[in-house]
């Protein structure tokens, strides 16, 4: 079968094709998306499905994001490659069909084949996370219990927000981040804004990539801005250490949900993946590295 | 301990007070709004929590709709008479006492001293129901999986908005309402809305007040107009036929929440009370009838 708008020539010599997946889970019942011997993951989930929709013994998936435990995604980005014949086959019906496959708390939305040179790990320029908080005295609301925080004390959205301004930047994160001995905790946060819609603190957070716990710790001390507990300037003091601040409380991952990842245009992947893959690699030699994985 | 804004001397000889609950629930493990027994039920739920909250042995709740298994709340409003120097002591403390008490996926949002007269049943002027379909391939996101109904089939919603204009004002619903007999199946729509937004269509219903099944059946007969299986013109059809018609399918109930109820300003509640009890009671003499409740 073929289509105008994807090409069905072989890939070079593989007979391979790249396929780009966006998929959203909710994680409450996920040991977070990387596989683990004798753990629910979204990743060994999406593979043991992508495996009974292809036939294959093996799909293997890279990641955008890495998240952990807990938390959530509605634009996650993967990709695996497949034998182009069975691509073709299969491509009409794929979403329908791993719709019937996967559990409900897991969905692929779209399948396509990638543009030449597509990483959904080295490709990326940006991931857009959010943070969702329920500071009401009734907790949160039922049918969003479970992707927002609820939080005892009032929070001062204002505050934090002022707090937040004085993180953007590149700058070194390694006060927020938990994690691997080595690893670079440099990232570019680009941007981070805390608004207050009704009994909800939502704080959006953009950045090249993040660190292991980064996300979920800035949160934290947001939060305690928002309090009262700490005065302004803190988050922001704590930046350019060299290693985690233990007076940071780390939010509960149920609060934090992956919205969007970010790519450049086709025509400037390949510069994109080969830049990403040399940094990363420099400070960091598992591929499997925490650098992408936030919570 | 007393209140400017809620005077605290005893109403008349009773010593009793009445409050109005804003209540929010996630219908999924529940049978119910009304008690059952053997049942898990809202109803059950917080008078539980309400007891245990006042230290009473009964505590009853009268509630402007009775919803059916499965469907959700995010602003159903009832009432409960209690004594009024317990409500003085716990009245400030009241919301985050029954956060504590009560399962998360039960929630009152607030708790105040109602206007006199007030009922939540019987002065109710309308209700406001909201119905989410997903006709994704896809199915439907898994963080909305709980309130968002999957569709099969693509909908065309336009053609669902001009079906459902002409089902607007007071007709008889009766092959629409599954139930009891000789109760009366007369109702006024008010107003009923069919959006497309994104991957969802989105269909709100508001009326004086529903009979049983109404609103869901009222979505079944659109969407098979959104199907292209039924002329534009068929739901308006089955108006002021004399009983149920069995060619109407019943959307799941899990797409179906209640979004809030309206009631007149305070000077004119005791004129609502009474107009509403007379006009039920006459067909209808079971004060828990099933007239309040959609689904």
């Amino acid at each position: 079968m073929t289509d105008r708008n994807e090409p069905t020539l072989p890939d070079g010599e593989s007979g391979l094709v790249r396929i780009r997946l966006d998929i959203a889970y909710d994680g409450g019942d996920f040991s977070g998306w990387a596989t683990q011997p004798g753990r629910r993951t979204v990743q060994a989930t999406l593979q043991d499905a992508l495996e009974t929709l292809f036939g294959l013994d093996r799909v293997a998936l890279v990641v955008a994001g890495r998240t952990d435990a807990g938390v959530h995604a509605v634009g996650q980005v993967a990709h695996c490659d497949v034998p182009i014949q069975r691509w073709d086959e299969i491509r009409p019906t794929a979403i329908r069909s791993l719709t019937g496959i996967l559990p409900p708390d897991v969905r692929v939305l779209s399948a396509a084949r990638a543009p030449e040179h597509f990483d959904a790990r080295f490709g990326a320029v940006w991931r857009h996370y959010r943070y969702r908080i329920s500071d009401a005295a009734y907790g949160t609301m039922p049918l969003s219990r479970h992707d927002v925080a609820a939080w005892k004390h009032g929070l001062d959205a204002e505050r934090m927000q002022r707090a937040a301004q004085m993180l953007l930047g590149l700058h070194e994160f390694a006060a927020f981040c938990r994690g691997r001995e080595g690893a670079t905790t440099i990232r570019t946060l680009q941007e981070l804004q805390v608004l207050r819609v009704e009994d909800q603190v939502i704080i959006d957070f953009r950045a090249d990539a993040f660190c292991h716990s980064m996300v979920r710790s800035l949160v934290g001390a947001l939060a305690a801005v928002g309090e009262g507990r700490r005065p302004v300037e803190w988050p922001a003091s704590l930046l350019n250490r060299s290693r985690r601040e233990d007076s940071v409380r780390v939010a509960p991952a149920h609060g934090l949900t992956l919205l969007r990842v970010g790519y450049p245009p086709d025509a400037v992947l390949l510069d994109r993946v080969q830049q990403s893959r040399m940094v990363r690699t420099a400070a960091d030699s598992d591929v499997r590295a925490g650098d992408t994985r936030p919570s």
